[in-house]
């Protein structure tokens, strides 16, 4: 029989064990800090209706449609389905779709693979994470929700112990006012937004340039603009600039600096402290609909990786599918992509190969059923056990559990079960101490947890 | 603008905020006691290439194939990947792929959504939720493996709460050795087991007529074959029996008694009641490349759901995809659909629809910051904690604390904050209690324990 050859698929991304192990732990302090803010979990389906997927923007996201690979001859491969390359479309449907069963402010988090169909290429993956929070109002929703997003951002970050990080935080309104009192027309507003979310990849100069050639805003006007934007100060001292600035007739502008003061003051009384975030006006986001605060996060040490956790606050969610008013506020953390970085840059430290602490050897083949008690006693004060069920001799064993990374190992042989002893070896430092049979689980346990 | 109404597709099932906390935290039964008995989590991209996909039944199963959705007009979509149907084509091109950076035996979880491109029918999924762990051995792999995979079953749906199960237990070898010794054929067996594993669903009488005119089996033999099948025993009666039966004389029957036996005292040893598993001579599993140990689960309040949880003793994992003898024992367990019929039926109660335990609610929005600094406290402590940030009276914000679920609500207005104290509503029995601000935390700490 002919053996197909295994290879990677270019942009479908897939992790050995233990990089696995770190993956799925951060996962684990995403979620639970999801749900420390009251969170609750969703699941859409991977697939959407095409017309669905095309509301909005759905051509610029390429999308992947399914087929059926086997049909009949009389029978059309096509489906009307197509996998979702974001959360937030599957989000507004579900919204749209449930909401007379939904709770509102309606709090929910979705961790779910997406789909980019693009050609395949280099560094760009085609299936990867996000990790997404919302709250969404019927109508209107309190601004103060705003501030939980740095909060929660500021935990996840800080449990998973990637390096310093800043988030950046911005009001739109505030952009708006500042622009329509230099007397830009408001039809030309969303389109100077976008340049200006380009200030840091392009620089000052290329954003006022291409203010001034692509969009015709006059060159002071342009200038204003930039120069704003790189207006860096600290929290405190920004904000009152701002207060005193004379776009604060600008009543756009003045709800912008008002709604952001009540933001920061929020974001602190949540416990963030003033390192790990910062106003800072060059943050637009180009997306159209976000209409007030807005988020970006970076890492320090990793500016390539761009803004690892970004978001905003939106007027209407699901206007495609509803005509009912959902107001809210989101963020997304573009996990794979981070992940990948961390864990190839040894931020996130690999280590074991297994989620299991201790392995218990078998010297003695006729005491098999005592060895697997020890690991069903193990098991049952929670502890995960692996058994070594494979002929070895003992040095092949802790060879294994030390690849593996196992803490500890269980040994008892011939003159053990005689005495009623075990033996218990530190497999990092290499020590062997003997404890009672009776008394194992007890040691075990409390080795675990120093 | 037109508005898109959205309504569910069939096949692809999702849930309301409530039931998907309670698929949630099964899952999380399910992952936490794979990681028990130290299998370590992998994930593999949805997709494989079709190749791959095609190896081994792919056609019987169904594929979704992708395509992009918008391309040029000079570039196909066509793309070479497909969505997997199963985990085990995966796990077999990953181990084949990763064998060098893989230590052995592997012991691999994995949970994952997997789809099957079916014709839309109302009652079947295209997309669903596969949980399975295997060992692989390279080479070898020790027989007594086989014990772990029903205590890994015992303890998840006893800590799932689903009502009473039975792991039913049989070894291939035992009946290709009675049927050998009933003069079938070798190049018969397979045929006659995949007959046989119909007994439950057609009857022992359509199963003898199968036998006798499909299969072209000896009306003698075909009868021995189903009395064989249909004896029932508690199982230490049942083992003594085949030690005794005349089919001993049979070698792979002796061998598959022998095996039977070693993994029934190990299923033992490894604590799972005699209540939760019987020796089911039934059992055959269809599919070809079972060659030991099989088992499959039954809910005795739902014989409708057939097999929970199957599995089985298999020689070669990955014959496609390399030369190397990869033998493995594993278990799959169809959880999508048991959750649908658990949480309809009642069997797994559906009640918060909010991780969160603890409402802070808004009496005084003056003092905003004053309420954000006590959820930030709450949530320090690990309690899921939501703030209720929108304008409403009291009794409004107490409602929606009982629909979603709280189990108390913090409730402080002028008079608390002035004698620096703060009320507790116990949600579920509708008492109150006052206690100072600054032992609130401790307090919602004991109260949530008990």
């Amino acid at each position: 029989m002919a053996v197909i050859t295994p290879k990677p698929v270019s942009g479908f991304p897939e992790l050995l064990p233990e990089q696995q192990l770190v993956f799925n732990r951060c996962l684990g302090i995403i979620r639970s800090n999801f749900e420390l803010f009251g969170f609750t979990p969703i699941e859409t389906p991977s697939v959407e209706r095409k017309d669905i997927l095309s509301s909005k923007g759905g051509e610029e996201k390429e999308i992947f449609a399914l087929s059926r690979l086997f049909v009949e001859a009389n029978e059309s491969p096509d489906t009307d389905v197509a996998l979702h390359f974001d959360l937030t479309v599957p989000l507004a449907r579900y919204v749209a779709q449930h909401k007379d069963k939904l709770t509102f402010p309606f709090r929910r988090y979705q961790i779910q693979k997406v789909w980019r169909g693009e050609r395949p290429q280099k560094g760009r993956y085609r299936e990867f994470y996000q990790c997404d929070i919302d709250v969404i109002g019927r109508n209107s929703l309190g601004l103060i929700n705003d501030a939980e997003m740095p909060a929660v951002i500021y935990r996840i970050f800080r449990e998973m112990q990637i390096g310093a990080f800043v988030i950046r935080i911005n009001n739109r309104r505030l952009l708006q006012g500042f622009y329509g009192d230099l007397g830009i027309a408001e039809d030309k507003v969303a389109g100077v937004l976008r340049v200006v979310d380009k200030i840091e990849k392009i620089g000052p100069d290329k954003v006022q340039l291409d203010l001034v050639n692509r969009l015709s805003v006059a060159e002071a006007a342009a200038k204003a603009i930039v120069d704003f934007a790189n207006t860096h100060a600290p929290t405190d001292e920004l904000l009152t600039q701002l207060r005193n600035a004379p776009s604060m007739r600008n009543a756009t502008f003045a709800q912008g600096v008002s709604e952001l003061s009540e933001v920061v003051a929020g974001v602190r009384s949540l416990g963030v402290p003033d390192d790990f975030f910062k106003v800072d006006l060059t943050i637009a986001r180009g997306l159209g609909y976000y209409t007030g605060t807005v988020y970006e996060t970076r890492l320090i040490a990793h500016p390539e990786l761009g803004s690892i956790c970004s978001g905003g606050r939106y007027d209407d969610l699901a206007s495609y599918f509803t005509t009912d008013k959902l107001p809210g506020v989101g963020i997304s953390i573009g996990f794979s992509r981070l992940m990948f970085t961390l864990i190839e840059n040894g931020v996130l430290p690999v280590s074991a190969a297994t989620p299991a602490k201790v392995l218990v050897t078998v010297l003695d083949p006729s005491q098999t059923q005592h060895y697997l008690r020890i690991a069903a006693e193990l098991r049952d004060r929670a502890i995960p056990t692996e058994i070594y069920l494979e002929k070895g001799r003992l040095g092949d064993q802790l060879k294994y559990a030390s690849r593996k990374g196992f803490r500890l190992a269980v040994i008892a042989g011939e003159s053990e079960f005689a005495n009623h002893q075990v033996k218990l070896k530190d497999l990092a430092s290499g020590t062997e101490s003997v404890c009672g049979r009776d008394a194992l689980i007890d040691e075990v346990s409390s080795r675990l947890k120093s």
